[in-house]
């Protein structure tokens, strides 16, 4: 098995059209990040004991991807890591422990993180000191109108006020900036600053979860919080970052960083080590020089389009939505009703695989298409997807 | 900056022999570790959605190295993941909640895991359903005579007492089966098997933090748990794993396992990815090739021997212990009350790196340089060392 581009290739030969997974973030197996990974690693790989140059420069770029004041980059090696790390500074130098998040939001697996991701459910429901709101959906979800934006961020008020009623103060306010897991919700415009305003009000930190929709991909903007001009407090970031070699981080401003290193000590053996500053910082400059968060927002565009286009035949198509290359195809019984057609999804993806396309579902209903190639998916590749996703439509309907 | 075998290179070209870092276990950048992530990062590296073959020969050859019946591995990156993993399992099975950790611990920096690694303290203190037990040290601990097992596990006893009088199941009992932050400890034969049996009787599991002895470095065998013969319910691994590549795994029963997963999922997007398991299978092959752990165990005995010898002659080296290539030499004021000689410890660790040695030390009092170097040491590396420590103790006493 290999890869290379937007191309899985099997066992036997056969390739793949990857439009799903955003591991590879600057296409499979990238001969520049494949070198740097290769070099650094005949060099030197050890622990973060000892400063590394790499580590140096990799955290100057990064930090400079960022809004001012977002200049403390702290390494780790997961998403999960990294969320981790941004809860424990939250909850250290706000006092407060209590966190809100979407509720089917997924942010990791460890114990604190798996208390916060509520996609899995858990047989004994969320802890008392963390309180979910409603994904902002303006297409399933209980508010759709112009003030969708307010409507949703007053569930977080609300939530505010939950956790306080039972002697929680909160800690933080976790948000995937493109809401992922319930189905790739592009939020309403405002909401975000609405939500930070008032968990910060109470005295909580706004923390990013950019390990979706970071590093370009929704074309527009590097970051997903950018769509709203709101800057979190805490950012944290991973799977794109080093194009599958395991790098996370979690930034903040230099004054939360210091606070929390005042009250604890904190180490990450491989995190930062300088094979993956290597690979962050090749990844980093692929994505400038091959310019692909602009090819994320043209073929984003065109997909989009096309998409549409197929919804205008493809009665089933109900909705498609996102920014740049991570888009979302809803798939539903009935347009009016919008009943959700998971079964029939279920068939699409495996009739897209077997015409050689990998994606799959997501969404509470397992009825969302989530597309989400590598971002080095060209104009050639967006057509042959829509064309046979066309035909897989037609031909699967009629079944 | 680069590596060599045990050799660090600094930006001058002056080299360093590297007597601390284990995460370069089979000697920095080896060429045929480097080789096979190079490869793999060529040809394939995705999450581990997609089973790939080379994942699934090294969760084989892995569990071939454990006892019958530890038969499930599950991967991730880090020994943090490792034990957040370990720690969610046993709390899941048995229902119970409380664990017992040795009172000068390391065992990872996520929240649930900074809750049971007390070596860096809390401004909260330890939280109701984690107890803290002495580690069994017989040379500075409250017992050091033929009884020393029977009466430290006698504390893991207690502490589960501990634990039912305030209502909380014993989900867990966690040790490094070589107590390491404390400033590696051998357990004292039996230890382990009371201990670990005083856990089960109450309904609990023994989970083995084996991040620092495993992978053949204590010589006499390849998981430091079987010094004492007794095979935990869960192991946990990281660091030498993937020699600097961010692997790590937690091994279980099929039973464990199987309880675990009918409860939630897991999922890690990088752990066991195939450049991962790649690393890891050369890693394993290179310690059955180069016959490392004879030589951990050969090395490990001359370099304890000379360091006896050198005790002789420097009061101020109080104790050598440890097995294979993971030694400690405490430092004392005074070799019959033992008073720890910190700072003095610390101007041996920077005389050795003026001298071009890397080391450092441990303990709750800083006094005990930790030897842990590359397993691929040679008897030359080890008499250089023997040398150069030699000159320097004699040097710096006479400041």
């Amino acid at each position: 098995m290999r890869g290379e581009g937007v191309w899985l290739y099997d066992a036997d030969g056969r390739r793949y059209l990857d439009m799903y997974n955003n591991v590879p973030h600057v296409g499979h197996c990238h001969p520049r990040v494949v070198e740097a990974i290769c070099r650094q690693s005949r060099l030197l790989n050890t622990h973060t004991r000892y400063l590394h140059e790499l580590v140096l420069d990799y955290a100057e770029q990064l930090t400079n991807a960022l809004p001012d004041g977002l200049d403390v980059a702290m390494f780790s090696c997961t998403g999960t890591e990294a969320n981790e790390l941004a809860l424990r500074i939250a909850r250290g130098v706000t006092g407060g422990r209590g966190v809100i998040v979407t509720d089917y939001s997924y942010h990791g697996n460890s114990q604190a993180i798996s208390e916060i991701t509520t996609e899995y459910g858990s047989p004994h429901g969320l802890p008392p000191y963390v309180v979910a709101v409603p994904a902002p959906d303006v297409y399933r979800g209980a508010y759709r109108g112009e003030d969708a934006a307010e409507r949703y961020a007053s569930h977080v008020t609300e939530a505010i006020g939950t956790l306080q009623s039972r002697g929680i103060a909160p800690a933080a306010l976790v948000l995937d900036t493109i809401i992922s897991s319930e189905g790739v919700v592009a939020v309403p415009p405002g909401y975000l600053t609405q939500a930070a305003r008032a968990v910060r009000a109470a005295g909580g930190l706004f923390i990013a979860d950019e390990v979706q929709p970071g590093f370009g991909r929704t074309g527009e903007h590097f970051w997903g919080f950018e769509l709203d001009g709101v800057v979190p407090d805490i950012v944290t970031m991973g799977k794109p970052m080093g194009n599958g070699y395991p790098l996370a981080a979690t930034v903040t401003r230099s004054d939360v960083a210091e606070a929390f290193a005042g009250q604890t000590r904190y180490f990450n053996t491989f995190g930062g080590n300088p094979v993956a500053a290597a690979a962050g910082l090749a990844v980093l400059d692929v994505i400038r020089t091959e310019r692909l968060q602009q090819n994320a927002l043209q073929l984003g565009r065109h997909l989009a389009a096309g998409l549409e286009k197929l919804g205008v035949r493809h009665e089933r198509l109900g909705d498609v939505r996102g920014a740049g290359l991570f888009l979302a195809v809803e798939l539903v019984e009935d347009s009016v009703a919008r009943t959700p057609a998971t079964e029939y999804a279920g068939r699409i993806v495996e009739a897209l695989r077997d015409e050689g396309v990998l994606t799959n579902t997501i969404g509470r209903d397992e009825n969302i298409l989530k597309l989400r190639p590598p971002m080095v998916l060209s104009r050639e590749d967006a057509d042959m997807f829509l064309a046979i996703l066309d035909r897989v439509l037609a031909r699967v309907i009629h079944e």
